[in-house]
């Protein structure tokens, strides 16, 4: 994955605010990303760049300067240039996700790919936007499409490394084949099987009514409503015990306080 | 779909830079989500608030200042918590694209819905994590994991934007075409609040503590344990009190009221 995600360059046209491009390394560095291809930046270097940047400094070694962004995607094969706006000309448009999914997809063909994000103010040129294969657009709230590059530059690569993590877990589903289920929720243990939650439901139940909670000659909706309860926790093997446990000793508390209100009543003389 | 999102709010916990508030407000009104709530922060009002939330100041009218979490999130449904690292005990744990997805099918049962941010520097702690149903992480480069709060919540807004978007299409599909199953489950009852579920777990542990199933001075993990396996059911109104029957009547049998019940049932003529 981190060999595909090499291969996607970020493209930072005339930047004039030396913090966007260091919360722009920062972003990439989250998602995996390495290469950013600043095209004539208005202010290079600058301190503010290096302390946005903190920990992202290795990606420094990839950085290039370039005068055009021509050279910056010069040896690319498939370039995205963002857009807020719609153009004059329509371009072939995506949204983010279904374009970071072409971007993976083509890195995995050994295929260079740029996403050029424009100037702070006014974006790409026309010009600009017509060296790009394909548009690429955020879909933002309409009233208020304001994202500034570093917060797209962040939703970008994001979308780029969960489109990898995608790819990596189909070619993996491909290698190991009986197919692991998609669910991704880690749990420290095992969840318990149907099998065993007909055990729990008779011993909940059994427990209620020595509580004298359920009648079992008229349980109305009781273990029903139970089943739903507990059916949709998906209980795992600890919490499965657990419960149980409680159930038992509840019972041991009340069979025992049973029997000792009993027999201390008959042993009262006068009872 | 602004409906639905404008029933998700965010929720940042002692946050220490106004910038990223400001930020924070911006990524928010770029996705369309309206409600911000602070939990203690530590500098407000600041300038540098304002300025970074340039074009977001409407949301200012929405903005809530409350003392704790609890507070924050009280009528709210469904709590997202999120956390970078792993913890003592894994809670149910959703990537932030699934995690959006449930946020917004509870949106359209009219629930209310938190994503909780943590501090700067250290995030949640494990109490503040334990509050929540569900913990939400952002698949991050392992080696650099260090997304700053206002960029997760960006992603975190983008997400839940982008769900919208698709439920949106989906009903619109619903409605055109009438015979479609309703994916959303039918609930007949309400879902109870965090607030209500505040009431219930001490109620629980003081039943556990009169069966001595909990020891209070030496609890281990039984009352985290708990609280995640309750949290993930979203109980109804019904299953609520239901529960809270059943330990009332635990209680009841172990403090010797039975005893005295039975008794009394004893004194009756024909009994």
């Amino acid at each position: 994955m981190s060999k595909q995600l090499a291969q996607v360059r970020i493209v930072m046209v005339n930047t004039t605010l030396p913090a966007n491009i260091g919360s722009a390394l920062r972003a990439m560095k989250t998602m995996g990303l390495i290469k950013l291809v600043l095209v004539a930046p208005k202010t290079y270097p600058h301190p503010d760049i290096q302390a946005l940047a903190a920990g992202a400094q290795d990606l420094f070694e990839h950085l290039e300067i370039v005068d055009t962004l021509e050279d910056a995607i010069k040896d690319c094969h498939l370039v995205f240039g963002t857009s807020a706006r719609s153009r004059t000309i329509p371009w072939p448009l995506l949204d983010v996700r279904p374009a970071a999914k072409e971007a993976i997809k083509a890195t995995c063909q050994g295929q260079q790919i740029a996403i050029v994000f424009g100037r702070e103010d006014r974006g790409l040129t026309n010009e600009e936007l017509a060296l790009a294969n394909y548009h690429l657009t955020i879909p933002v709230n309409p009233d208020y499409g304001v994202l500034n590059v570093a917060q797209a530059i962040q939703v970008v690569c994001y979308e780029l490394r969960m489109s990898a993590l995608e790819q990596e877990k189909v070619d993996q589903e491909v290698d190991e084949m009986p197919l692991v289920q998609g669910q991704s929720m880690q749990w420290d243990e095992p969840l318990v099987t149907q099998q065993q939650m007909e055990e729990f439901y008779p011993h909940l139940e059994k427990m209620l009514t020595e509580i004298e909670f359920l009648d079992p000659d008229n349980p109305r909706l009781l273990p029903l409503r139970l089943r739903r309860l507990f059916g949709r926790i998906q209980l795992d093997r600890m919490e499965y015990h657990l419960l149980r446990g409680i159930f038992s000793r509840v019972q041991a508390l009340t069979s025992g306080k049973w029997k000792k209100a009993l027999s201390d009543k008959e042993d009262q003389p006068n009872a």
